[in-house]
């Protein structure tokens, strides 16, 4: 029914705008590619005549059909700086291709595509903030005054952009009945454990920990070790124990060290700070509780044998969310109907899925990255793949609406 | 015969230029306030009748009297940014006002003043950079196209500055006999061992390393900890092994990485590189050959454990240099003679007086540095220990000019 050749060639041709070969994906939210893409999003979709609204979040939400009842497809179109072409963009031009061939064949629900704004959360923090406004989980305060590296808020560039919408608009208050988001999977279990597509049951919960270790920089030559404070040997203690920490846990844990600065960072002189966070994943919240302790507590008993002061901050944390077992049961079914090798799994990521759940009845489904590889520009998924996940999606639509 | 009352008023005087109470002493090389304090003390050396000339590192040299042999006195006015007021000021001012009161007094010697340009190397790489051209280490060539961060050359900055001179007026043309450098210690050991003087014997080894290590950025989330291949954690597993190593040969040995950058340094992404310095000195050169096998066979056995491609380029190196054992014996005798506590000791730093050793007979004379604190606002050294150094230099230019 979905015409799968077609949905390759569309997604090729919008995978043009904001890419560059040697730099990859650069759109931005909002950004004149972000922006571009959109409006060709928009143009595709008043071709076949969808009601199209966007909210006060700058949310795309395109309504195709006059049943009360909705299935929507959606995704982002943004990107990460240097990104991929497939990170959100599929879930996009997936539900795209889908609904202009789905439309007339649907029994009791009609079609809506979704395109979340700053999903990415790279131009402005925090991210899945277009689907975060949408179902009301930020306040249009927080949203709107959040700035960008060049001092530009939200709100200023939601109004420039000309999709700044109607609050009234937002799913909150017209919430569809289900929400699928078809995703790449941007890890590489699929690929090395042979599966041809994921399915997620939620999103895990997560902690991101901020911490400032402070010792005393001194001249690298003349400070003899002994008399040393050296704020980088405390994380050099640490990382690599909390990485085999979590490798003991290793299908239920996630660790991960990403940001570190040194002060003053000078070849000859002892980092007397270093600031790192702590990215902590699990989607057993007993597992995240001692994993975050244990965290804490080898930071402060390191700090001392060290003589270094320590703060540690919670940056950010996240409840995980479960999505709905009926849905998720759909999908199998669908996959087995198709006769393609599926597993449950958890997403480790977040996702737009995550605060859908809070209006609509959700499931996700992910397909292969080669080599596991995502926001940059070697991010791929075969065609093969690609069109298996649409395949997937098409015969969820389809027994969603028989229900 | 010299006025310590004088020299204490001259040097707060002197040190006010540059200095702001938040941030420090800002006195890059050749910058506004270098010249401004630079052309200060060529007003006070014109005053003594003092025959002044620059080279063409724009070393200022200044000679007083008519006897052929030679005693000089010299460090460096400037600074590193938001550096200290002792470090290198010390010692040229002192040596100024011990010219004004010993000029009349001098039997057998002239006496010369040096100001060494971006001794330092915060403006230009490399430091030492007016001593390495007077003595014929460095080629005008490679120095003068070394640009600062606003790619300013040192050419460029020397010939706006009005201190480019002839090359005819370097000091390896018109060698001293001695060479005698004040300075602050810059490091705890004279103050924690209860010392007043320090006299270092000469100046370690030195070998700076850059390492990169490579592993795969991938999303922090979706990659299981086996999948990985972390960058971070290879800095990790050997940064406090170096520093237990060094520990281990206290006296004789240190280890420190203060350079460290990792990328993409963000908090969701694993680190795909690590970038550091590993930063080795010893006065013992099988030492030093032992801890830079040992550091470069760590690295490569950790990169090797951690799956991470490596690669590792030497920096800098600098062989040990020994001052004269004769001018050694001299300050000796001072520091006995003025019943003042000393310590012969290893200056682990680089000072002018490094390369001056290949033209004249070299000495130096250390003070303490309260909490060994140094390039740093917070750099300090008591009035007492600063007189008590001036007193140690006039005793020993009496000493070497009765020779």
């Amino acid at each position: 029914m979905v015409n799968y050749a077609k949905f390759l060639s569309t997604f090729e041709e919008l995978s043009k705008i904001g890419w560059d070969e040697n730099t990859g994906m650069n759109r931005l939210s909002l950004s004149e590619n972000d922006i571009k893409v959109r409006k060709e999003l928009v143009k595709r979709l008043q071709k076949i005549n969808a009601k199209i609204v966007t909210d006060d979040a700058g949310n795309i939400i395109a309504k195709v059909g006059e049943k009360e009842q909705a299935i929507a497809i959606g995704s982002h179109l943004d990107s990460v700086p240097h990104g991929g072409r497939f990170d959100g963009a599929y879930g996009v031009i997936a539900g795209l291709v889908l609904i202009e061939d789905m439309k007339d064949i649907m029994k009791n629900h009609s079609l809506i595509l979704i395109d979340f704004t700053n999903e990415e959360g790279s131009r402005w923090t925090p991210s899945l903030m277009g689907s975060g406004l949408t179902t009301g989980v930020f306040s249009k305060e927080f949203a709107y005054l959040q700035k960008d590296r060049d001092g530009i808020t939200f709100k200023e560039a939601l109004e420039k952009s000309g999709f700044l919408g109607d609050e009234r608009n937002r799913l909150l208050y017209n919430p569809p009945k289900y929400y699928i988001e078809l995703h790449i999977e941007q890890g590489p279990v699929l690929e090395r454990e042979g599966f041809q597509i994921g399915i997620p049951t939620g999103i895990v919960s997560l902690r991101v920990l901020e911490v400032t270790m402070k010792g005393e920089s001194n001249q690298a030559g003349p400070t003899p070790i002994s008399y040393r404070k050296d704020a980088l040997i405390g994380l050099s203690k640490i990382a690599y124990r909390f990485r085999d920490y979590a490798l003991k846990k290793e299908d239920k844990l996630r660790i991960t060290i990403g940001i570190v600065n040194v002060k003053p960072n000078v070849y000859n002189a002892i980092p007397g700070e270093v600031k790192f966070t702590v990215d902590i994943r699990s989607y057993d919240d007993n597992v995240l509780e001692n994993a975050t302790n244990y965290v804490i507590n080898e930071i402060k008993s390191v700090s001392d044998e060290e003589n270094l002061d320590v703060s540690i901050e919670t940056k950010w944390t996240a409840r995980k969310v479960e999505f709905d077992k009926d849905v998720i049961g759909i999908i199998e079914n669908s996959c087995k109907k198709l006769n393609l090798k599926y597993k449950l799994m958890w997403s480790w990521a977040g996702h737009d899925a995550q605060y859908m759940t809070r209006i609509s009845r959700v499931g996700m489904i992910f397909v292969p990255s080669v080599n596991g590889r995502s926001h940059t520009k070697e991010e791929y998924t075969k065609d093969e793949d690609l069109i298996n996940g649409l395949r997937v999606l098409e015969e969820t639509v389809k027994a969603l609406d028989e229900r």
